[in-house]
């Protein structure tokens, strides 16, 4: 294997796969180094896991709502065994043979930054590698080493060695009694699946006043009240002061702020993520060790002479999605191709105009919440002109075919001065296909006055569309 | 109550509805007639009882595709309940005060036109009233009377009493053995109801050699194995020769073409529908009573002198789909409102530009069938530069979460000189809310440039849109 490639990337998990796949695709040469399985977080430990044991729930709800149909069962062990399928048995093999069959060479192992164009693979054991290999890049290195979760300093809390998204995800027995440490993403998704697979007392504790505070504040209630319906125990302002797990793998007495004390069987901590950049060689080329790699819109870091280090992926702090991460490394590649090449490097697909936007994201708890653009409180903050309508979704014809008791709200927040949208959120079951019409359509700057000519076929819950439009006034 | 209105709308399904309410929220005074149920077609006999009874069988195939979760059974009454409230057990009385309440004036009857904007409105027994008032229209009158279904002259197809969409939405005991005559969107989708909901032998026999003739053909054909794997016959290039009801109510006996003979218990005629146009007057102002009514692009008739008729919805043939009529109401009656006040009469939603660009339809078979625009065929016929870019859904991660099997394909038509879609169409379960995104691209001509940087949430559906712009190369 030569040890000299166009462009090097540093991990290859979604984004730095398809950087490297691109890359490889426009005739560049490409190397991809990953410590884990090729694939990432996303593939084994966070999307496609969560996903695959939040189906057969959302599903149950749906059902639950159509008269005529019942449900005979829902057995948790082949919920399970389905998720172990869809991430691959935890096996990469598959994922190496794409991203070799796709022209790219695969190495295993800790990528490190060594000095400009110089990467290091330590392989063994993590960073205290058994043999190291020196790799050097001609034009480009793409740092996509993702993110990790962080582990508040709560006394006792790292000694009860906590679940993260990866046990979470990967859980093979249900615990009975679970504590879910933060109200994002994480802990809304796996608090509803662990409860639903089984869970008897789930308990969500949340240091602010609500669930979900990046989205409209109306979606973080409706899935406060239904985490609530479906027997979760939501405690909101509350804190952990200390945790306490005398025999490891045994049971966790937990102290909450407010005085209460919990038993537990295990804690999930969904506290938030972090970039990771500590031991990854930045402050070899003079950047921060301890913050997410800050780069231009271009996906290219800033500050590092000669502009050869790119970023993508959660690791540069944007956005902490998947979906953006391989968009940022599709904008990136075209971007290090086109620069190898000196070939015109401003072309319409090769700057991050999305992330500014205000990334499009799916939270699949139940109902779902689907969203893209800016909240009303974000454009306002900004200084837009803006005017918000929004509907009720369960007054749709589309939406009352769904199911009885079918419920969910749409909302979008107009540009004035545009007259186009600035954000969309719909809160509702079986969201999810909705949105990309919305992310369309705030991403292109799509005119009302265009939407009003859209027509949403009946009778679907799309017509929602039509009926934001005219409480609009149109 | 007032003989004089500002506009009168003779039929108050969806568009007339629509037509009627509109007008009156602008200040105009408006009169809407119906001879049958306020609501319409749509609302009793079509698009929400079909969709009433397709839901839980849909919702049935996905379940089947999930491990872990099984269906307890599927009760055929409770659906029918279900259907019932659907329909609110064909009483229009929320209807009709719906549309008191919106300030319009609503009288029960047939109504007929009898000269420049004077409209009689027979009450009793359909045209052979026994009594009979007269409105006259200061600005206009809108014709929405809909359509009604064909049935051929086959020998003895008539007096056999054969079922219509109405008897088969309105279905009360499934017939244990049914003929379908029509591959079409009423013929497939009632197949699949009534056979999915009890009936034994269903046989579906089409003239033609395709399914769904037109939408894109692979749909229809996709349709065609779906409906043979859930035990639907279906015979293509078929006819029914003659068939023999001796006893009403009782066994039929059908002649096929080919020399068949089957006996079933009902028969339903899904060959499609015509304009109701016949007794509506259109002779009295010089119209033909026997065509759809002709509208130029603001909906308003055409040969009719000073210009105050206007026909929206089925009646003028140009799309026979709810949403449509309803899109064809908002824009008629916008016009008729300018033009009424001498404001102008050009503004962006008073033309219909939906329909030219091909209209957005779903079809709720399993797979649904989602397609606007021009599918490939009509594209190339019209002389545009055409390229397709096709996808399989089942290889996006979103549609494998979506259950094990599931399968699904995406095809997108480009017209590359405008580089931006002329069609889509999406084939694949519950995949109605993915159509709104594709009705916007196309109708409001999003660049591929612009939709590449509308990046589809992981892990959805959507990402087939992904999917579909690699593949054409970006």
């Amino acid at each position: 294997m030569p040890d000299v490639f166009d462009v090097i990337v540093i991990g290859a998990g979604p984004a730095g796969e398809v950087a490297a796949g691109r890359i490889a695709a426009a005739g560049l040469s490409a190397a991809v180094i990953e410590k884990e399985l090729a694939g990432g977080e996303c593939s084994y430990w966070a999307c496609i896991p969560s996903k695959a044991l939040l189906r057969p729930l959302d599903l149950a709800g749906e059902v639950a709502r159509v008269p005529g149909l019942t449900l005979g069962g829902l057995v948790v062990d082949d919920v399970l065994a389905r998720r172990d399928e869809m991430v691959s048995n935890f096996d990469d093999s598959g994922q190496v043979q794409w991203i070799e069959s796709a022209g790219v060479a695969f190495f295993r192992g800790k990528g490190r930054l060594k000095g400009p164009r110089e990467v290091e693979v330590l392989s063994g054991e993590g960073s205290s590698s058994s043999s190291s290999l020196t790799l050097t890049a001609r034009h480009a290195v793409v740092v996509a080493t993702g993110s990790s979760p962080v582990i508040p300093p709560i006394p006792g809390l790292a000694e009860a060695r906590p679940w993260t998204n990866r046990e979470a995800t990967g859980v093979r027995a249900v615990p009975q009694r679970l504590l879910v440490i933060g109200g994002g993403v994480v802990g809304c998704e796996m608090a509803q699946a662990l409860h639903g697979l089984g869970a008897k007392e789930t308990t969500l504790v949340v240091r602010g006043g609500a669930l979900l505070e990046r989205v409209e504040p109306y979606a973080g209630e409706a899935v406060a009240r239904s985490l609530t319906e479906q027997g979760v125990r939501v405690l909101m302002r509350e804190t952990v002061e200390r945790v306490e797990r005398p025999v490891p793998g045994g049971e966790i007495t937990v102290h909450l702020g407010g005085g209460e004390i919990l038993r537990v069987d295990e804690i999930l901590v969904a506290t938030g993520r972090r970039a990771v950049t500590a031991d990854i060689g930045l402050s070899t080329v003079g950047l921060d060790d301890h913050q997410p790699v800050r780069v231009d819109d271009s996906m290219r870091a800033t500050g590092v002479e000669d502009g050869w280090l790119y970023a993508v992926g959660d690791v540069n702090g944007i956005s902490l999605l998947t979906h953006m991460g391989k968009y940022q490394a599709r904008v990136c590649s075209d971007v290090i191709v086109a620069r190898a090449k000196g070939t015109a490097d401003d072309l319409p697909g090769m700057r991050d105009l999305a992330d500014p936007i205000g990334s499009p994201q799916v939270i699949f708890t139940d109902p779902q919440v689907c969203a893209v653009g800016r909240t009303e409180a974000q454009a306002r903050s900004e200084g837009f002109d803006v005017r918000v309508v929004e509907y009720e979704m369960g007054d749709v014809a589309g939406g009352s075919l769904m199911g009885e008791g079918y419920r969910g709200r749409a909302k979008a927040v107009v540009d004035e001065r545009r007259r186009a949208l600035l954000g969309v959120t719909f809160v509702a079951p079986a969201a999810s296909d909705l949105l990309h019409g919305a992310t369309i359509a705030v991403t292109a700057g799509v005119s009302l006055d265009d939407l009003w000519h859209a027509v949403p076929a009946f009778p679907t819950v799309s017509e929602v569309w039509l009926r934001l439009l005219e409480a609009y006034g149109m």
